[in-house]
Protein backbone atom coordinates (compact mmCIF):
# COMPACT_ATOMS: atom_id res chain seq x y z
CA UNK A 1 0.00 0.00 0.00
CA UNK A 2 1.58 3.57 -1.06
CA UNK A 3 0.91 6.45 0.76
CA UNK A 4 -1.88 8.03 1.08
CA UNK A 5 -4.03 4.80 0.46
CA UNK A 6 -5.43 4.48 3.81
CA UNK A 7 -6.44 7.73 4.28
CA UNK A 8 -7.63 7.78 0.92
CA UNK A 9 -9.55 4.47 2.30
CA UNK A 10 -10.65 5.97 5.51
CA UNK A 11 -11.90 9.11 3.73
CA UNK A 12 -13.83 7.52 0.96
CA UNK A 13 -16.28 5.41 3.66
CA UNK A 14 -19.11 5.86 4.40
CA UNK A 15 -22.27 4.89 6.28
CA UNK A 16 -24.55 3.55 4.05
CA UNK A 17 -28.33 3.05 5.44
CA UNK A 18 -29.74 2.43 1.17
CA UNK A 19 -29.21 -0.55 -0.31
CA UNK A 20 -29.40 -2.24 -3.68
CA UNK A 21 -31.24 -5.63 -3.40
CA UNK A 22 -28.51 -7.66 -4.56
CA UNK A 23 -26.32 -11.09 -2.46
CA UNK A 24 -22.98 -10.40 -1.20
CA UNK A 25 -20.69 -13.01 -2.42
CA UNK A 26 -19.50 -15.23 0.44
CA UNK A 27 -15.58 -14.40 -0.81
CA UNK A 28 -16.40 -10.38 -0.19
CA UNK A 29 -17.81 -11.17 3.08
CA UNK A 30 -14.77 -14.08 3.77
CA UNK A 31 -12.43 -11.09 2.80
CA UNK A 32 -13.65 -9.02 5.24
CA UNK A 33 -13.75 -11.60 7.74
CA UNK A 34 -10.14 -12.02 7.09
CA UNK A 35 -9.47 -8.44 7.99
CA UNK A 36 -11.56 -8.39 11.39
CA UNK A 37 -9.59 -12.26 12.36
CA UNK A 38 -5.86 -10.26 11.84
CA UNK A 39 -7.22 -7.29 14.09
CA UNK A 40 -4.98 -6.53 17.56
CA UNK A 41 -6.83 -7.25 20.96
CA UNK A 42 -5.68 -6.62 24.75
CA UNK A 43 -3.79 -9.68 25.68
CA UNK A 44 -4.77 -11.21 21.83
CA UNK A 45 -8.14 -12.39 23.54
CA UNK A 46 -9.95 -11.51 20.58
CA UNK A 47 -13.20 -11.60 22.95
CA UNK A 48 -15.07 -11.90 20.38
CA UNK A 49 -17.15 -13.95 17.54
CA UNK A 50 -18.78 -12.74 14.23
CA UNK A 51 -22.05 -14.17 12.95
CA UNK A 52 -22.86 -13.09 9.33
CA UNK A 53 -26.53 -13.60 7.94
CA UNK A 54 -26.66 -14.19 4.26
CA UNK A 55 -29.57 -16.12 3.91
CA UNK A 56 -32.76 -14.62 2.76
CA UNK A 57 -34.59 -16.07 5.54
CA UNK A 58 -32.31 -16.00 8.29
CA UNK A 59 -31.93 -12.42 7.56
CA UNK A 60 -35.47 -11.26 7.91
CA UNK A 61 -35.95 -13.60 11.20
CA UNK A 62 -32.80 -11.49 12.34
CA UNK A 63 -34.12 -8.42 10.80
CA UNK A 64 -37.49 -8.75 12.27
CA UNK A 65 -36.06 -9.81 15.77
CA UNK A 66 -33.31 -6.86 16.22
CA UNK A 67 -35.28 -3.79 14.29
CA UNK A 68 -38.98 -4.06 15.48
CA UNK A 69 -40.72 -1.36 18.00
CA UNK A 70 -38.51 1.33 19.22
CA UNK A 71 -35.58 -0.21 17.25
CA UNK A 72 -37.44 0.72 14.18
CA UNK A 73 -35.01 3.51 13.02
CA UNK A 74 -32.20 0.82 11.92
CA UNK A 75 -35.28 -1.24 9.76
CA UNK A 76 -33.50 -0.53 6.87
CA UNK A 77 -30.58 -2.30 7.28
CA UNK A 78 -32.63 -5.34 6.46
CA UNK A 79 -32.24 -5.07 2.67
CA UNK A 80 -28.60 -5.03 2.94
CA UNK A 81 -27.17 -8.43 1.22
CA UNK A 82 -26.10 -9.10 4.65
CA UNK A 83 -25.92 -8.29 8.40
CA UNK A 84 -23.26 -9.14 11.24
CA UNK A 85 -23.75 -9.49 14.63
CA UNK A 86 -20.59 -9.38 16.73
CA UNK A 87 -21.16 -10.79 20.04
CA UNK A 88 -18.53 -10.51 22.92
CA UNK A 89 -16.88 -13.22 25.10
CA UNK A 90 -15.20 -13.03 28.11
CA UNK A 91 -11.56 -12.80 27.51
CA UNK A 92 -8.04 -14.46 29.28
CA UNK A 93 -8.20 -13.52 32.63
CA UNK A 94 -5.02 -11.01 32.72
CA UNK A 95 -7.36 -8.60 30.62
CA UNK A 96 -10.64 -9.42 32.59
CA UNK A 97 -7.78 -8.46 35.72
CA UNK A 98 -7.08 -4.99 33.88
CA UNK A 99 -10.46 -4.42 33.70
CA UNK A 100 -11.23 -4.45 37.33
CA UNK A 101 -8.53 -2.61 38.04
CA UNK A 102 -8.20 0.01 35.77
CA UNK A 103 -12.10 0.09 34.74
CA UNK A 104 -11.96 0.43 31.30
CA UNK A 105 -14.23 -2.61 29.32
CA UNK A 106 -11.15 -3.52 26.88
CA UNK A 107 -13.69 -5.61 25.42
CA UNK A 108 -15.74 -2.81 24.02
CA UNK A 109 -12.41 -1.54 22.29
CA UNK A 110 -11.46 -4.92 20.73
CA UNK A 111 -14.85 -5.30 19.20
CA UNK A 112 -14.49 -1.83 17.96
CA UNK A 113 -10.81 -2.38 16.51
CA UNK A 114 -12.15 -5.74 14.53
CA UNK A 115 -15.31 -4.49 13.29
CA UNK A 116 -13.89 -1.29 11.84
CA UNK A 117 -11.08 -4.01 9.92
CA UNK A 118 -14.51 -5.56 8.63
CA UNK A 119 -15.72 -1.99 7.58
CA UNK A 120 -12.73 -1.02 5.86
CA UNK A 121 -11.86 -3.93 4.15
CA UNK A 122 -15.99 -3.92 2.91
CA UNK A 123 -14.85 -0.28 1.56
CA UNK A 124 -11.83 -1.47 0.02
CA UNK A 125 -14.14 -4.06 -2.01
CA UNK A 126 -16.33 -1.26 -2.84
CA UNK A 127 -19.34 -2.49 -0.14
CA UNK A 128 -21.30 -0.15 2.12
CA UNK A 129 -21.66 -0.82 5.64
CA UNK A 130 -23.37 0.90 8.02
CA UNK A 131 -22.83 0.47 12.60
CA UNK A 132 -25.96 -0.49 14.24
CA UNK A 133 -25.98 0.31 17.75
CA UNK A 134 -29.54 0.48 18.24
CA UNK A 135 -30.96 -2.85 17.82
CA UNK A 136 -32.89 -5.07 20.72
CA UNK A 137 -30.11 -7.71 21.40
CA UNK A 138 -31.77 -9.67 23.44
CA UNK A 139 -34.37 -10.46 20.50
CA UNK A 140 -31.36 -10.70 18.29
CA UNK A 141 -29.66 -13.09 20.25
CA UNK A 142 -32.58 -15.63 20.48
CA UNK A 143 -33.33 -15.15 16.52
CA UNK A 144 -29.54 -16.91 16.42
CA UNK A 145 -29.42 -18.82 18.91
CA UNK A 146 -26.79 -17.41 20.39
CA UNK A 147 -26.13 -18.49 23.98
CA UNK A 148 -27.04 -16.62 27.07
CA UNK A 149 -23.26 -16.13 28.19
CA UNK A 150 -22.67 -14.51 25.33
CA UNK A 151 -23.75 -10.57 24.57
CA UNK A 152 -24.00 -8.99 21.14
CA UNK A 153 -23.07 -6.27 21.05
CA UNK A 154 -22.95 -4.49 17.96
CA UNK A 155 -24.20 -4.83 14.30
CA UNK A 156 -22.72 -4.01 10.80
CA UNK A 157 -24.81 -4.00 7.86
CA UNK A 158 -22.53 -4.89 4.77
CA UNK A 159 -24.36 -4.59 0.89
CA UNK A 160 -24.17 -2.93 -2.58
CA UNK A 161 -24.94 0.96 -2.35
CA UNK A 162 -28.00 2.07 -3.19
CA UNK A 163 -26.90 5.98 -2.47
CA UNK A 164 -23.63 8.29 -2.44
CA UNK A 165 -24.15 10.04 0.74
CA UNK A 166 -21.71 13.36 1.14
CA UNK A 167 -18.91 13.38 3.69
CA UNK A 168 -20.42 13.54 7.29
CA UNK A 169 -19.20 16.55 9.19
CA UNK A 170 -15.99 15.86 11.88
CA UNK A 171 -14.08 17.64 14.21
CA UNK A 172 -11.20 19.94 12.93
CA UNK A 173 -7.81 19.12 14.09
CA UNK A 174 -7.40 21.25 16.79
CA UNK A 175 -11.10 20.14 18.37
CA UNK A 176 -9.27 16.56 17.95
CA UNK A 177 -5.70 16.59 18.82
CA UNK A 178 -3.14 18.45 20.08
CA UNK A 179 0.69 18.43 20.86
CA UNK A 180 2.46 18.03 24.31
CA UNK A 181 0.01 19.36 26.80
CA UNK A 182 -4.07 18.80 26.60
CA UNK B 1 -6.39 0.88 -2.85
CA UNK B 2 -6.45 -2.36 -4.72
CA UNK B 3 -7.00 -5.17 -2.95
CA UNK B 4 -5.93 -7.00 -1.47
CA UNK B 5 -4.33 -4.08 -0.08
CA UNK B 6 -5.70 -3.58 3.23
CA UNK B 7 -5.48 -7.19 4.00
CA UNK B 8 -1.68 -6.61 3.54
CA UNK B 9 -2.19 -3.81 5.95
CA UNK B 10 -3.58 -5.51 8.80
CA UNK B 11 -1.56 -8.73 8.05
CA UNK B 12 1.92 -6.78 8.57
CA UNK B 13 1.31 -4.53 11.91
CA UNK B 14 2.77 -5.63 14.64
CA UNK B 15 2.66 -4.67 18.12
CA UNK B 16 6.33 -2.96 18.68
CA UNK B 17 7.88 -2.83 22.08
CA UNK B 18 11.70 -1.92 20.80
CA UNK B 19 12.42 0.99 19.37
CA UNK B 20 14.65 3.14 17.40
CA UNK B 21 15.97 6.47 19.09
CA UNK B 22 14.77 8.43 16.64
CA UNK B 23 12.04 11.42 16.76
CA UNK B 24 8.44 10.69 14.51
CA UNK B 25 8.37 14.13 12.63
CA UNK B 26 5.33 15.64 13.26
CA UNK B 27 3.71 15.11 9.50
CA UNK B 28 4.15 11.53 9.90
CA UNK B 29 2.16 11.91 13.72
CA UNK B 30 -0.54 14.32 11.77
CA UNK B 31 -1.14 11.81 8.78
CA UNK B 32 -2.32 9.48 11.12
CA UNK B 33 -4.01 12.04 13.45
CA UNK B 34 -6.17 12.52 10.00
CA UNK B 35 -6.79 9.05 9.48
CA UNK B 36 -7.99 9.12 12.96
CA UNK B 37 -10.63 12.31 12.82
CA UNK B 38 -11.93 10.67 9.22
CA UNK B 39 -13.35 7.53 12.00
CA UNK B 40 -17.04 6.86 12.10
CA UNK B 41 -18.39 7.03 15.61
CA UNK B 42 -21.61 6.47 17.09
CA UNK B 43 -23.83 9.75 16.59
CA UNK B 44 -20.76 11.22 14.76
CA UNK B 45 -20.87 12.33 18.49
CA UNK B 46 -16.29 11.71 17.96
CA UNK B 47 -16.48 11.34 21.42
CA UNK B 48 -12.93 11.40 22.43
CA UNK B 49 -9.55 13.28 22.48
CA UNK B 50 -5.77 12.93 21.35
CA UNK B 51 -2.95 13.89 23.05
CA UNK B 52 0.22 13.30 20.92
CA UNK B 53 3.56 13.80 23.16
CA UNK B 54 6.55 13.72 21.32
CA UNK B 55 8.58 16.37 22.92
CA UNK B 56 11.24 14.67 24.97
CA UNK B 57 11.01 16.22 28.30
CA UNK B 58 7.06 16.44 28.02
CA UNK B 59 7.36 12.22 27.26
CA UNK B 60 9.78 11.48 30.04
CA UNK B 61 7.38 13.16 32.39
CA UNK B 62 4.40 11.30 31.08
CA UNK B 63 6.32 8.02 31.12
CA UNK B 64 7.16 8.49 34.81
CA UNK B 65 3.56 9.09 35.31
CA UNK B 66 1.96 6.44 33.68
CA UNK B 67 4.47 3.78 34.09
CA UNK B 68 5.55 3.47 37.26
CA UNK B 69 5.07 0.78 40.23
CA UNK B 70 2.35 -1.54 38.85
CA UNK B 71 2.50 -0.03 35.40
CA UNK B 72 6.41 -0.86 34.55
CA UNK B 73 5.37 -3.53 32.23
CA UNK B 74 4.27 -0.50 29.71
CA UNK B 75 7.80 1.27 30.71
CA UNK B 76 9.20 -0.12 27.20
CA UNK B 77 7.01 2.46 25.51
CA UNK B 78 8.99 5.64 27.07
CA UNK B 79 11.40 4.50 24.36
CA UNK B 80 8.81 5.77 21.47
CA UNK B 81 9.53 8.61 19.38
CA UNK B 82 5.93 9.39 20.59
CA UNK B 83 2.92 8.53 22.75
CA UNK B 84 -0.59 9.57 22.71
CA UNK B 85 -3.36 9.38 25.31
CA UNK B 86 -7.10 8.90 24.04
CA UNK B 87 -9.16 10.84 26.25
CA UNK B 88 -12.96 10.07 26.26
CA UNK B 89 -15.66 12.78 26.11
CA UNK B 90 -19.22 12.51 26.41
CA UNK B 91 -21.22 12.58 23.31
CA UNK B 92 -24.24 13.91 22.25
CA UNK B 93 -27.30 13.35 24.08
CA UNK B 94 -28.89 10.63 21.90
CA UNK B 95 -25.45 8.59 21.92
CA UNK B 96 -25.86 8.75 25.86
CA UNK B 97 -29.48 7.80 25.73
CA UNK B 98 -28.61 4.58 23.74
CA UNK B 99 -25.99 3.67 26.31
CA UNK B 100 -28.28 4.14 28.93
CA UNK B 101 -31.15 1.84 27.30
CA UNK B 102 -29.00 -0.94 25.25
CA UNK B 103 -25.98 -0.61 28.06
CA UNK B 104 -23.12 -0.81 26.05
CA UNK B 105 -20.63 1.96 26.47
CA UNK B 106 -20.23 3.06 22.31
CA UNK B 107 -17.48 5.84 23.72
CA UNK B 108 -14.97 2.70 24.32
CA UNK B 109 -16.16 1.27 20.63
CA UNK B 110 -15.80 4.54 19.21
CA UNK B 111 -12.17 4.70 20.95
CA UNK B 112 -11.13 1.48 19.31
CA UNK B 113 -11.94 2.65 15.77
CA UNK B 114 -10.34 5.89 15.57
CA UNK B 115 -7.42 4.78 17.88
CA UNK B 116 -7.25 1.90 14.95
CA UNK B 117 -7.03 4.80 11.75
CA UNK B 118 -4.33 6.13 14.04
CA UNK B 119 -1.99 2.56 13.95
CA UNK B 120 -2.92 1.87 10.58
CA UNK B 121 -2.24 5.26 9.03
CA UNK B 122 1.12 4.30 11.19
CA UNK B 123 1.46 0.98 9.62
CA UNK B 124 1.67 2.38 6.34
CA UNK B 125 4.44 4.71 6.89
CA UNK B 126 6.38 2.21 8.82
CA UNK B 127 6.02 3.37 12.15
CA UNK B 128 5.70 0.91 14.75
CA UNK B 129 3.19 1.18 17.52
CA UNK B 130 1.63 -0.50 20.26
CA UNK B 131 -1.65 -0.63 22.20
CA UNK B 132 -1.46 0.38 25.61
CA UNK B 133 -3.81 -0.64 28.41
CA UNK B 134 -1.91 -0.88 31.11
CA UNK B 135 -1.37 2.58 33.01
CA UNK B 136 -1.46 4.97 35.58
CA UNK B 137 -4.39 6.95 34.33
CA UNK B 138 -4.89 9.64 36.99
CA UNK B 139 -1.29 9.98 37.03
CA UNK B 140 -1.07 10.12 33.08
CA UNK B 141 -3.57 12.97 33.45
CA UNK B 142 -2.47 15.04 36.23
CA UNK B 143 1.27 15.10 34.10
CA UNK B 144 -0.85 16.23 30.78
CA UNK B 145 -3.36 18.43 32.74
CA UNK B 146 -6.07 16.52 31.23
CA UNK B 147 -9.53 18.34 33.31
CA UNK B 148 -10.77 15.99 35.36
CA UNK B 149 -14.28 15.22 33.74
CA UNK B 150 -11.79 13.81 30.29
CA UNK B 151 -11.27 9.90 31.27
CA UNK B 152 -7.25 8.77 29.77
CA UNK B 153 -8.73 5.43 28.34
CA UNK B 154 -5.66 3.88 26.26
CA UNK B 155 -2.45 4.84 25.34
CA UNK B 156 -0.63 4.30 21.61
CA UNK B 157 2.84 4.25 21.65
CA UNK B 158 3.99 5.29 18.51
CA UNK B 159 7.96 5.36 16.68
CA UNK B 160 10.90 3.19 14.79
CA UNK B 161 11.14 -0.23 14.93
CA UNK B 162 13.85 -1.81 16.32
CA UNK B 163 12.61 -5.26 16.22
CA UNK B 164 10.46 -7.62 13.73
CA UNK B 165 8.72 -9.64 16.30
CA UNK B 166 6.37 -12.92 14.57
CA UNK B 167 2.57 -12.75 13.79
CA UNK B 168 0.83 -13.32 16.78
CA UNK B 169 -1.57 -16.25 16.95
CA UNK B 170 -5.46 -15.71 15.79
CA UNK B 171 -8.20 -17.78 16.44
CA UNK B 172 -9.04 -19.90 13.30
CA UNK B 173 -11.71 -18.57 10.65
CA UNK B 174 -14.22 -21.11 12.41
CA UNK B 175 -13.20 -20.02 15.94
CA UNK B 176 -14.26 -16.34 15.18
CA UNK B 177 -17.01 -16.38 12.76
CA UNK B 178 -20.23 -18.57 11.48
CA UNK B 179 -23.18 -18.01 8.76
CA UNK B 180 -26.73 -17.74 9.88
CA UNK B 181 -26.27 -18.94 12.88
CA UNK B 182 -24.24 -19.33 16.15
Amino acid sequence: MTEPAFLKLAAARRSIRKYKPLPVERERLQYCLEAARLAPSACNAQPYKFIVVDEPEAKEKLAKAAFSGIYAPCSFAAAAGALVVVVSQTGKMSAWLGNQVRDTNFRLVDIGIAAEHFVLAAEEQGLGTCWLGWFNARAAARALNIPRALRPEIMLSVGWPDEAPPARKRKSMEELASFNKY
